[in-house]
């Protein structure tokens, strides 16, 4: 059994987590710390979690979290970058759920969040973990930088255009909609029901920090930088992710729905629907699979990619646990092999 | 492995039970029929089975049924009981979740149901499949009648007080709010999210099918005839059932939390909270646990019992899962082990 | 024309009042202040009074104030009572939209309130604002102290049964169900889209704040002690109360329905439904009427109310301003006149 | 006063129809007729109404429509071009909310409606009921067709930049969500509570009705053809329309917002925001203005165009009155003066 330790965990991501590794059939939970928390009983705070999930919120302990065998981040970002070298050198893999490690040029993600970072070294050794993408180098990594959701959805939904280079680069546009669980478990007006029901509105426009991540993630795979307008919107639903991309084809081609089956054929958590479909993101809710269709309207240019994922598994938690499937070589679907609820 | 065919299954209980059973380690799903939708891959119409399930609803063919071992009727009303007596002859198991089996009394069942019944004899033979009330009888049963959702969620609440003779039966108050997934998944103007959403309102005031339902267990635990006044509220919300319960104690005792805590001791799916506790409908969301929190306002005479399960599933499907363990004599929680979804 | 000051106004009750007194014909907004949002234009943080409201949020300013015809106060409870001295000291009119007097018995407001109460003096002299009970006096009144929500739909709902005394008045039930907009524009996780979305709970079982306003209400009406049982429940939501009632009749009647069509006949605001009728809130969604159904299950002893209210409107600000007008001898539905929302 | 009849009016255009028409000072109103709603009092399908509009739904009948000032179509496709001819005729104004002449291209309106037209002729006359382009034409109208609610939002946000010729017009996207109230108010299963509630989905990618609409418009302000992506999602939310539009600039200029200032300076109906604002569709829920706020994401080529309707009021009903006032010489804001609803 895999000894796993949670860091954080009050949050939605950690939730998710804490379901989905307490019904790991590979995994025993260790510990979960949370500084605010420490003593409640997990389980009351979750209450799906009662009768599954006995842990106690406990203070962070360096001694107990070098124990486990991997250590997840479910943290705000600037938590992972201070511990995660300590544990590294104890032995200790590292799942970072939090954006620390996700953008390799630090100058960048110091622009982006507004902080120093503390541990620009571990950056360069960090593996992103789109296993889609980065398979192999996961398996062989100490230390994970788990994708964002919204650059997990996007990067999934482009990434055979891009790779085969048959879209023009410079004008890639995603309109990308979330439920308000993205948004994190912390209390704000703004994603009040209040507020942020029977709403829809678009948000950071002038700038989200998924950009840059997922500039990074398709600039990798063209070769060459990309161009991309990312429109974040919050939608009045709990989870999910639907993610509208559009390109424009320099290179006509009738064969997309192949090219997505091809490129995607091996993945356990891709699916490509059949012709003319429009995924709902009900569809994914609580499971790890990204749902894509391919839509090329009147036949023309332009290539319109529809990509839903649950924010908080294939976007978040779920994620972290196939990269943790890979690191320890398990069957990469253990743990995450339950059916979606519907409806 | 159990054989299992689904009668029906183009509903919201449907869905369900091709998710659990297709989960479920002991059954082999062997097929689902459908007039209306014959011919149509089930991952078509409900996409969360896509990967889990390759069924296509077929016409229904009494040959193949027969082959079962255990048959579901996810069907309205007045569907099983003109295929029941057919397949219980040739050894089938059949598990009815819907109504017709449930009310021993043919005339008042008559009544509620607006047509005369087909099979007066096997209503004496069936077996309400509450577990917590008539396992053994379970076990034994060729033919189930699954509770339905209301009435699941207020016996369970109502029971203790009722077997132990603490409260005055003649008046009794079930307050109950339903997700409108309880309405069926059926075009419908009323439960559209343009009519249903944003707004709460009680309906079947005068009168609900589940009333008599409700007053046969009740009166059957009682040993004495129950009044009770039931009303059913729809909320804005897609599954889950919270009932509120009122009663006025007789016999005053403060031993209530201890009373419930025994009472379902040895119960894998109910789940007696905390004093003090005010159970979420969404704890309980996908999953077959009914979880109830006791309540004396003001140490007074009135006792209040909260109780919340999900509907399409302690209150549907996953109690005819349930059904289907105790009959087949396996692990009762075999299939249903999954941790529920929050947020 | 009125001119009417504002004193918080930062919540849901608070922009309601904007909404109401601005579509006004006989007000002039004048002042509408906030310590914490001083110097920010109202309609920034309420787009929809964009073009009507252009008022900025300002420091309280008792000699701004003093020049108002009328102040509402709608702050948290402890406010107002240590202010309304001063301006009914200047002749301006006060109307306490928060909770300082609507309890005559200060120790009791002392008790659920959990503080002293700074103005004894005013609390006996505050007209109690529900117009239905209280109209004369409101016409006279310096002060008005507004009814809460749920006291607001469940007093309409009980009044005509136990001022002709036809029911236990020791026995009541009120199982009411309310929108989030009920807890206010607050940052809170229990509120949050993520948290009270999609589940049903109830709350405060053992003791609500309005639970000792409604059975001041009720006891008057009575002339004698009532017994009520109040269970409020946290709907899926933004706006509406739902109120079930539950009473037993000691002097069953067949009158019900001409009863409540003649005690409300010349209310501007109060709807008697028609027989078999189910009101949803959704019926009185921004408007200030309460719509009521009357049943008598089986033709039994149980009346069983349904009575609902926009909680904002009926249940705050729309009642406030029906209170103005009728302190200002205005037509009561000065201002109140629009069709409600729907969908 | 104005006499106005409306014909069809069980849909949800119909209902805010007459919600607007109830309150506005110069119309009163004659009659509404539904075939399948004949006897049936407008307020019990509508209680909203209850005590504002007493009328009966009737059948229809050409004498008496032919007494009115003004018919109002709220039918699906199909039912006004049979019926327009002979009102006008009689010197009956038409104003049509469905499709029937929103189309010039009469081949190309048979195409997209699967029908063939009966009016051609009409076609040719009806002026395109957008007043921000052709206020002057509506003035002096006898048929109106009232443009779509996507062709709204998309046309009111795109417009400023292609009448200045300032984008490339053969790469525009528009990708817009909808409320389900867009969906109508029929019975069907994908716009349940149950499937539409807690999800998000794109829908008609291949193409849509609106789009042959919005090119015509767009079209005839570039005075070229326009190439348009459009691809309409389905929002978790009743009421409301988001367009995100996305346009190339070829002639970059820092003047954005003071070009839609100006533009539509004039318009008591488009709000344009502040830079950097993100207009949520809630702040014009039930009002006929449109909120829009530009974006040019890094300074870059792309511009982005965020624009918001209530799709029932400007995107239909509210839009109608709005003609009407236009037609009859009012004030063009009569009847629509109304502060949103918030929250």
């Amino acid at each position: 059994m895999i000894k796993a330790g949670i860091v954080g965990g009050t949050g939605y991501a950690g939730v998710e987590l804490l379901r989905l590794l307490a019904g790991h059939p590979e995994v025993e939970l260790s510990l979960i710390t949370s500084r605010s928390e420490a003593g409640l009983p997990v389980a009351e705070m979750f209450p799906n979690l009662r009768g599954y999930v006995d842990l106690i919120f406990s203070d962070p302990d360096p001694g107990q979290l070098a124990e486990c065998d991997v250590v997840f981040f479910a943290t705000p970002h600037g938590v992972a970058m201070n511990s995660a070298a300590e544990l590294l050198d104890q032995g200790v893999r590292v799942i970072d759920l939090g954006a620390d490690f996700r953008i390799k040029d630090v100058s960048e993600w110091e622009k982006w969040y507004g902080m120093a970072h503390s541990a620009p070294q571990l950056v360069a050794e960090a593996v992103y973990g789109l296993p889609e993408v980065n398979r192999e180098a996961i398996r062989e990594a100490r230390l994970i930088a788990c994708p964002g959701c919204y650059p997990t959805a996007v990067q999934l939904g482009l990434l055979p255009l891009i790779e085969q280079g048959l879209v023009d680069i410079g004008q890639l546009v995603a309109d990308a909609k979330s439920g308000v669980s993205g948004a994190g478990r912390k209390a704000s007006i703004g994603t009040l029901l209040g507020e942020a029901g029977e709403s829809m509105k678009a948000y950071g426009v002038a700038g989200h920090r998924h950009l840059p991540e997922i500039v990074q993630g398709l600039t990798r795979a063209a070769g060459a930088p990309v161009g991309l307008t990312f429109v974040p919107h919050l939608t009045p639903m709990i989870r999910g992710i639907h993610a509208t991309l559009y390109a424009r084809l320099t290179n006509p081609t009738k064969g997309l729905q192949t090219l997505y089956s091809e490129r995607y054929a091996d993945e356990p958590f891709v699916d490509i629907l059949p012709p003319d479909s429009h995924p709902e993101t009900r569809s994914v809710k609580g499971v790890n699979h990204c749902r894509i269709a391919l839509h090329r309207p009147g036949d023309g240019d332009t290539v319109v990619v529809l990509s839903v994922i649950d924010n908080l598994v294939k976007g978040a938690s779920g994620q972290a646990v196939q990269n943790m499937n890979l690191m320890f070589g398990l069957d990469e679907r253990a743990g995450l092999n339950a059916i979606g609820l519907m409806p």
